[in-house]
């Protein structure tokens, strides 16, 4: 069978073949170009503009958890690298590593960063003495490297953007609330700019970050019903400390050992924004992260009067710090629509002769195609509440796609048929990770996503095993 | 002779020892710390709070000029970098080269980015094929590598930050404009955010970028009398977008080759700022790029009221948008003053119980160490219209500082005593390669900076060869 072509046939449909959407959506929305390096792609405006309002946004967060941005090296000396031990058996498999510099072979190769705990622990050596250095908490925005066999636009990639917080503490209970508090900004963020809501909680054993002693995570459904890992934060305890020999006098005159934590988002957002607002007309974009909000579109352009009004709410939007474009090009208003549904622009406003005559706009919401008539001498205050009723109309919209799909299961012959549809399955678990991995062979690649905080448990018993269980886990197919 | 000591006795005194004392001031003021990795630093969040400001007004500047934010991947396949000759010739000794991937040997070693020119070029390729697509206009904030033998801290480094900004146009015209227009930006920055008057031009073929036609440049004077190459711009003609294959459907319909531009600044801005502005007691920073503006000194802070008084100060400021700093540590006043002298904050606010008395505070420019009386009511007018008033102080020192320190020199014997004390030796030039090289032959080192825009030739003969000269080049040592 041929693959069905929606109304918008740049694209395949949504539910044909939501892979090849997702990739379709990726490029027809100008937001990548694949690079001529192999695994690694051109992050171009449009994606960034989103990335620099993440960014934006995490910043004013970050700056209120105490924390600063620096920058460090992005190679890392294989001899420096070796020293935690589980951290380099997680990560050494997929390094890139550079061995010739200046046209001479290096001595002690490096490694270019697939995540900088190893170079903060060394710098903090120097840095830290006494209790009355710490806390320290630092983050930096930069590009790293993991190796990958396969990749896909945002999700894996060779390189990706992202930020790293490192922070040190006195206690371990400061830097379990530090882990704790970055986990809510993240969550923070899901809520007020990307219009997705998160499933917090912590990993398994298994699933936890090569180092650490407990990763926190945040985790999105997609329209597919796959689980996206968005963010996580680290406990990492006192194990780079000690590796990196960082000692501090404390208050009681004894040379003690910090507390560490790392934490970080990555461009995988911009992936979860796609999969989980997009639809079979493209992406859809929620309006405070949207690098354009607006878009002006004149019907019968050349008709008098119409362009100059357009023009005029242009300028009072831009005045009210809403990012407007006008698009006066040469094209139908038909393939005017077409293209910036695509780009996902959450607002359209249509103005043509009839409505200059009835001095109003239509207004076109992308999330669901509501149409609006609004009066142009009450335009700055209808669109700014306008915006914001997006965003709450896709974060419900979402809220409500996750709600229906995480299912309670009871017995393994649920489980496998709940992983197959898509979502999450909740189930009690006995703590063992054989029946962790068990659970992955039954369901063909089922994972541990995390266990939410607060739930309770609905049962007593692990499915898998049949031993007492009091641990609630949602497993899910992830990206 | 051991080495004097300034009042500041954490640091050399700057005309004991400029480059101790340079180092000292990026140690001590707490801008950076060496990293284990050799030749690398960790930008720590004084300096990097410093680079954050200039990419704010930088990004304004860019998007005013139609230029968008991108990100390209950090490695360039050898096969790819070797398709634009003089470019590849110019780059290749310096590169980091990446040839291990996922613990396989790589078939196509991949270079770390030293520049992007590549890379841009090789996208344009897929994103350009009519006069329509024109222009375009991309710029990424990243860092490069280029493996340097002998480092400094924000002056040479095996990597550093920067942004660089990569064009395509239709016509010569339109590309040189653009070259010339972020050359003005580049000098907008130096006069309003970090008070440095340049000496704008362009480079001598010798002097020029490695692929371009043209290249041109601000070029700062630091206070022992070297020059600093702060930023450039290149026309590069027609030779990357050919060698890439970059063609589009002209006006005409018929295929054309685009002109292409790229441009730049980097962390050497840091270093500018520190040695322009610096003095024996530290940093002296500009306040429009301070990352603390205003600190505020208690002064017998036990006393009833004054932190009281200090904190509604602070917090005054702070809803003024200033960036205030409130120091109630447990150190001394003359710690404090100290301290802050290191680091650098333009404008020092002590206040103690007389000052409560008569409802004043006393104001200390870092500058000069000028001081005033201000009555508290009044803060909020009178600290913004001060904060502005050192800008200009330290514009106009520095502006001072750089016009003594030209001097027009009409023989070989006048040229090496110039150099030989520094600042820029100003010469008639015939054009001849030859005699650009025989100037940094007998005067050990003296470069050609650039040819300044709008300099009326003061002689007609090269002092070098005698010959017929009508190019005005400022030839000086340079970092």
């Amino acid at each position: 069978m041929a693959k069905q072509m929606n109304k918008n046939d740049a694209i395949t449909g949504r539910d044909v073949d939501f892979a090849q959407w997702y990739t379709d959506v990726c490029r027809k929305a100008e937001l990548m170009d694949y690079s001529s390096v192999k695994g690694f792609i051109n992050y171009l405006p449009y994606s960034y503009a989103i990335w620099e309002e993440i960014q934006a946004y995490l910043n004013k967060k970050f700056k209120a958890a105490g924390a600063s941005n620096v920058y460090l090296p992005m190679v890392i000396p294989s001899s420096l690298f070796n020293k935690e031990k589980e951290h380099i058996e997680g990560f050494a498999p997929e390094t890139l590593v550079a061995t010739i510099g200046g046209g001479q072979e290096l001595a002690d190769p490096l490694i270019i960063r697939p995540t900088s705990e190893v170079l903060f622990s060394d710098m903090y050596k120097r840095l830290v003495s006494s209790y009355r250095d710490l806390p320290k908490a630092y983050n930096q925005w930069c590009s790293v490297v993991r190796w990958e066999k396969t990749t896909r636009p945002f999700l894996r990639g060779s390189e990706f953007l992202w930020q790293e917080g490192h922070c040190l503490f006195e206690t371990e209970e400061e830097a379990r609330k530090n882990a704790l508090d970055i986990l809510e900004a993240y969550d923070a963020l899901g809520k007020e700019l990307l219009a997705i809501p998160f499933v917090k909680g912590v990993k398994t054993e298994k699933e936890k970050f090569a180092g650490a002693v407990a990763t926190y995570s945040i985790e999105a459904l997609m329209h597919d019903g796959k689980a996206l890992q968005s963010g996580t934060t680290h406990y990492l305890g006192q194990g780079f400390a000690d590796a990196f020999g960082i000692r501090f006098l404390g208050r009681k005159n004894v040379q003690e050992i910090p507390h560490q934590t790392s934490w970080g988002v990555s461009t995988r957002l911009l992936g979860a924004i796609i999969m989980v607002h997009g639809d079979d007309n493209g992406l859809v974009l929620p309006p405070n992260v949207a690098p354009i909000q607006v878009v002006i579109v004149p019907i019968r352009q050349d008709a008098p009067g119409v362009l100059d009004k357009c023009r005029e709410i242009e300028a009072k939007l831009n005045e009210l710090g809403i990012r407007v474009k006008l698009d006066d090009s040469d094209h139908t208003p038909g393939w005017k629509f077409a293209q910036w549904e695509m780009k996902g622009v959450p607002l359209r406003l249509e103005l043509g002769p009839r409505d200059l005559e009835s001095d109003s706009v239509c207004l076109v919401k992308r999330v669901n195609g509501e149409k609006k008539v609004a009066s142009i001498p009450e335009i700055e205050a209808s669109i700014p509440s306008l915006l914001q009723e997006i965003h709450k109309d896709m974060y419900e919209k979402a809220k409500a796609h996750l709600d229906a799909n995480v299912t309670e299961v009871r017995d393994p012959e649920h489980l496998i048929s709940v992983l197959n549809v898509g979502g999450y399955a909740k189930m009690m678990w006995c703590g063992d990770a054989a029946c962790e991995a068990k659970v992955k062979e039954i369901t063909n690649g089922g994972t541990a996503r995390c266990m939410p905080f607060d739930e309770k448990p609905f049962a007593d018993t692990c499915p898998i095993c049949g031993k007492k269980a009091d641990k609630v886990v949602y497993f899910a197919k992830a990206y």
